[in-house]
């Protein structure tokens, strides 16, 4: 909530839900940055602890209202670890952000070879796929929030998406303007996306998948390839 | 600033003040004595300031840290007068929501006698030209952030949007699944829209307009009426 949270800065804090780390005095000494996760509490099973924490809390409640210490106290781990691991606030949600959409960028390199001639019916059966499958759709709708409705977390977005899944696309595509079409192709999915499962409008949001990925498969193929749409 | 404001409802509180019970003489009390709304206070002038003091602040804190009380305090008149005007919050919402969308829905009853050949085009166009005017613009996006973050802000937009604006235009395709057809040319645009002014990814956020009406138009168009598209 407030800018203070978001920094290194502990001392400026005073949320009085800080009393839900386990014993007073311990945290605070830890809250002044006294190495206490030197021994068994580091190694990778801490970090991963450290970025699950973070993901349900930007999950529940957005990049703006989760701090760093809220982060640390829910792993259970020194704040001074939190920054060791991730840096800032915004290392922790480029972390999470990577994570949560690692299965859009798997099902993407899944793919294999691009067969030009599939790749729309592939791109978007894949892409539905993953927002079908409450599993994936849940966390995937949290970061897509927290992007929407702040800067910084748009820009970590926006940098994931360019760097990673757009590029990945367009660099299997011939065509020069590559990478618009594969935003015009990106936004025909997107815009689906958010109709269907954010604001649930029908009929689309009650559509069967197969029918939905009938009736895009070839526009996302014309996106990204040019190719001419059937008739009907 | 805002926020000192605000200093006796924490942002984060399920605010008390939300609870839509105009008691009069409570009501007069928060107002430190300032006289219930009636007499010169009242009519279509005050009704306009309260909607427009609503809309200001909707787009500036979201639909859910605004509340009833510092929208009566923004429009100067008594909070009771709100509830007397718009009812609840949701009711105050919906009200701005429809003046926000007025540009969109006014440029659709103005394609008049909608052309199958050039509806792709003509919706197309008018589409992005809201969305070009940050005048436009800017309250469209805070809607839009509202609905993609609070359920009840989603209810009401949703229902704006399909009882408005995909009904009128869904209306004038003659197909049997003209609904769904409005729905997916939506979403072609809706993602576009995202990418380019919420997002801001490049290409898709740079390109001029006339390029993208090019590359829409006829994706568009073909979703309203199945009309294939042009290879290239």
């Amino acid at each position: 909530m407030s800018g203070a949270e978001d920094g290194a800065t502990p001392a400026a804090s005073t949320a009085p839900d800080d009393s839900a780390a386990p014993g007073a005095p311990r945290a605070a000494g830890r809250r002044r940055g006294r190495p206490a996760g030197s021994g068994a509490e580091r190694g990778p099973a801490t970090r991963e602890r450290i970025l699950e924490t973070a993901r349900a809390l930007f999950a529940e409640r957005g990049y703006e209202k989760t701090s760093v210490r809220a982060i640390a106290r829910g792993a259970e781990v020194d704040q001074a670890l939190v920054h060791h691991y991730f840096g800032t606030k915004e290392g922790l949600f480029s972390a999470a952000v990577a994570v949560t959409a690692g299965p859009v960028a798997e099902r993407i390199a899944a793919l294999g070879p691009l067969d030009p001639g599939r790749i729309g019916e592939e791109f978007t059966r894949a892409f539905l796929r993953v927002w079908e499958d409450p599993a994936t759709r849940t966390p995937l709708l949290a970061v897509v929030r927290s992007a929407l409705t702040h800067e910084t977390a748009a820009r970590i977005f926006r940098e994931f998406i360019a760097g990673q899944l757009l590029s990945r696309l367009a660099g299997a595509l011939p065509a020069e303007d590559a990478e618009l079409r594969t935003e015009l192709a990106a936004a025909q999915l997107v815009g689906t996306v958010l109709l269907r499962y954010v604001l649930r409008i029908p009929p689309l949001a009650t559509t069967d998948p197969d029918t939905l990925v009938r009736q895009l498969a070839p526009v996302v193929q014309h996106h990204l390839t040019g190719a001419p749409l059937p008739t009907g």
